[in-house]
């Protein structure tokens, strides 16, 4: 950490943050110049409050050399993590494609769309029985009956399970799924994070709506930090001035993170336009940019399911894509399934 | 609600929209123009979900004419909102500063920060026990303990205090807490939000830090839908591309908020900048833009605790900041207290 | 469009309104609502300044139901325009790669750069003569004499030259060069539009640093209502809160473009990220998403040339780049050159 | 600048790095720690290319220490720059009200408008001869013979001018024009930066629709760096995600551009919301923030100029800002006029 001081300071400010700065159990290096003074801070400076010294009198700037994030910096742990779910490995140079209906409506719904998914190639069954919304007169999901209904599936058809968590007071509900996901929304419920690091599963960590990669992977780090080191994250469109579509898919943050950790990533085309015509250019896309994998909405009967139908692939045209995604793999190194 | 449907489309798919909106007990106008065809819908639409009906194939766009608030919403309570805490109102032509350490260290820190403030003009204590950190190594707050000292300083001052709730498991301890704070994190934990609206207590909600004006609305609207009406809201600064600031203070949203809702609102000046520089003016310019308060952190001791100092006003830049507001509050038909 | 009125107004200032719509050529439907009146305005609405109307005291929201833009729009061109450059068509099933230096240095440099680029694949040469630079203080380019440089280049090798232009007083000097590039930042240059809509030759308008899809259509709209029907859009990273890349490339406007406007669209991997390790991937992805194209900074030695091989990908590099790219072409019906 | 390189790096790599800045007049300063090795650049970095050297291969960070603006830097020039506009001063402890239509529509106008602003307390007069338009369909103004009016009324009245210039050709029309304005949109057209970087005029600066705080001052440095020092700042707006304003108006900008520079900087309250309603809080708010002075639009007769009136005050309405700031002006030790 580089921090620099505004000239012609108060020497007793300057010998109060070097003191502090001792206390913490860092070395400080002074180099004067002729505009300002810099301290460069060694040791392990992941304790640092950084905007706490940015925002002292004497400051004029800092900045972060090494990374705040440790468990999830691939520079500590230079190999990829490789997750195993139920049998299907996520990372490395696997591909999986996790897919299934938004909501979980009925046990004969979600049956028929994983047997439909699975036939195509996807390995891991999606489905929202606690779901958030915006507004508190927007049905919430069927909960814990929703969830009951995944996990009969889930034992028909054999396939793991994906859903999202928005209460530790559920964990226990939770013991037999796969993966839990946590939303775009809580990234930062950091008793939620705590909650989840303490459990032994795999968990899909969102990027928050305006989260930053660096904030993005301090949340990762929450998780890992509270013991739980099986971290895969999911980018799925972030907000920006645009209206056109309702999120902006960040694709250049997959190979950014891939530099910057050895957490798995993989990116859902579904939510973050919000429109099912761009789900098969931003899967293709996705690939591309190297992700680990896809979580995809699809739904068996959008006529008479109007809620999930609309912003999801019917079965036929999720096949087509999982095609299309067969041909670019081995330009990315990567093997389905 | 209006929904522009493309030209030349598949009758089906519209009758079968048709019947989805007769279902919703919404009565459906349709005027075709040249170029596509317009369908407006009457009654109550704030059950619609927006983003479903923009993403099915046949929709070019939709338009929200009533808003999907209502408890909430101006329109359908036209006289401000006016919420009293131990006798302080906040709301109408009230002005009331709330203020103390950003994080509760000691009560004799407390105690002398309250006497402080409260001499210059401040009526409600704030003070941070439970910590929202983006670093899972950074301090966390003292929780409970910290909780303990700020009920303690509220006896021997007599101060309603604020402080901020992260997870509904600890409401008992928020028993007599005067206001809970909801942080800019949390604003869409929807879980906590209707744990709290079924709380007869003033919550005061952060705007998220990426949340549009609607969507914080949307959030007091969980609070108010769970039955609690005593929701203050407080703009603290959104997220925009600008890094000189840590965030951009959205002073614009005061007088656009008072527009849209009944609810009181107002600023906190501190955490916008995270700069304790610019305190001063961001407090007098929420003057000028009709805030019904200031909440700002003030600290004894800047020397000897670093962390809080830094980003602090001390005791007597508070009294200078709460002299200049004194001048102003005439301009803006308010009384301070 | 679509007007919605505030209720319990003032008739008077409803009757202006509509006497001025009336005075703009178009009829207004008026139709009473519980809460609110809603005017729809029938006709070319292209015309209204909507900003305008929102900012009535009597009214509460406008929606534009028709697009801004014409000759843009798909709606009246559905077929794809496809634009031909020295053989070489953009547009349609065809995949164009462009390439060369970020900034001309020297003929020789130039040359070989080409003679390379051209070898793996790319069908036009780009190349910076002048640079719109941040500073002040920073190396503007060549000038007139990078201009020649890139002309003789283009004898040489027969490839078709793209550069950008900033100021129209230099409109003679680019005579022979067959595509002209209008710069991010001057892509609300209104004056630089009409003039290069007033030249017969092929303009590649690249997308705002924080410019709206339909602001960006509304720019290609400016040349073409002063009739250059040849516009190529380049995306090329938007502005977001995001720090770890320069800009956020933002692939989801290729398919949503497509479906908006018949003009071709293009994208720039270089410049969105400023790195040149996610130049491979996002060439890839933006493949993935459906692009017409890509524009790719080659240098042909970073060592001795830092400027531009910094950002560049190397020869050796952008050949592999193009034989991944074939690979996936066909996934997205498409025929390179 | 402090530049950080990442560990086990090609030798190589590094020391090119270290030639090339060394070419540059710079000293390097190496110092490696366990993780990464640190390099300091000491003496005038202004030209070195912060971009370029992130994008290097071997480099993880860079950071710049001194600013990369001289001229503008508050550093080396501590008082305030007071601009003498036909003896009004703008800066300092001076606050000027600049007030007039939006679009120039006849004498018979902007006469009235400018007699019933100076009478409030207007000492300058602003109107729009060039417009610039999103829609080449919208009306682009009077252009010259716009210009013309504002010059005759300005004999007739005495006040000196301000109007947009949107393209260099017409700067001998510009000649008796007293204050330049550079629109938004054209804040980083930078041909246009550097002719009226050599025009001996006052220079009004509008911030970019998106432009950071540094990117602006770096706007400003292009003129002062051709030659003109006269130069005033104008916030008004920025984009970010919220859609119920058009911009949201900076305020955190005033105090802190009033650290980093000298320059004056004044507030326009009009066009950052497009809202009239909101123009009298934000005009206070930008008081209590400490802007040099306030740039308002007034139009005399809305009913009949939709146009303009529709986003401006009444020039009854603007007195009473007028006198709202007076009351206001001693809180932040201005004196208007």
């Amino acid at each position: 950490m580089i921090i620099t001081i505004k000239r012609d300071q108060d020497k007793k400010q300057l010998n109060n943050l070097l003191l502090w700065i001792k206390d913490l159990g860092l070395q400080a290096d002074i180099s004067e110049g002729e505009h300002s003074t810099v301290v460069g801070l060694v040791g392990d400076t992941s304790k640092v409050d950084i905007d706490l010294v940015k925002s002292l009198d004497i400051v004029e700037n800092v900045t972060r050399i090494s990374e705040p994030y440790k468990k999830a910096n691939r520079k500590f742990h230079p190999e990829d993590t490789i997750i195993n779910v139920g049998g299907y490995k996520i990372g490395g140079n696997h591909f999986q494609i996790m897919a299934g209906p938004c909501s979980v409506e009925s046990e004969k719904q979600v049956t028929a769309i994983a047997k439909a998914v699975r036939e195509s190639g996807a390995t891991i069954l999606r489905g929202g029985a606690f779901k958030p919304r915006t507004s508190p007169y927007a049905f919430q999901g069927l909960g814990v009956d929703g969830l009951k209904i995944l996990l009969k599936v889930k034992e028909e058809t054999g396939m793991p399970i994906v859903t999202e968590l928005m209460n530790e007071k559920y964990l226990d509900e939770f013991a037999d799924v796969d993966i839990i996901q946590i939303g775009a929304r809580n990234m930062q419920n950091f008793d939620l994070l705590k909650a989840v690091g303490k459990v032994n599963k795999p968990i899909l960590l969102k990027r928050g709506l305006a989260a930053t990669m660096e904030e993005w992977l301090m949340s990762a780090e929450y998780i890992m930090a509270n013991g739980n080191n099986k971290v895969i994250l999911c980018e799925r469109g972030i907000r920006t001035y645009e209206t056109y579509t309702r999120n902006t898919l960040d694709l250049s943050a997959i190979p950014l993170m891939k530099e910057k950790t050895h957490l798995p990533i993989i990116v859902d085309p579904s939510h973050a336009s919000g429109i099912s015509r761009l789900v098969r250019p931003m899967s293709l896309a996705a690939v591309g940019a190297g992700a680990d994998g896809l979580i995809i909405e699809v739904h068996n009967d959008p006529p008479h399911a109007l809620c999930d139908g609309a912003q999801s692939l019917r079965p036929e045209q999720f096949d087509e894509v999982v095609k299309a995604i067969d041909v670019m793999l081995p330009v990315v190194n990567k093997v389905r399934g």
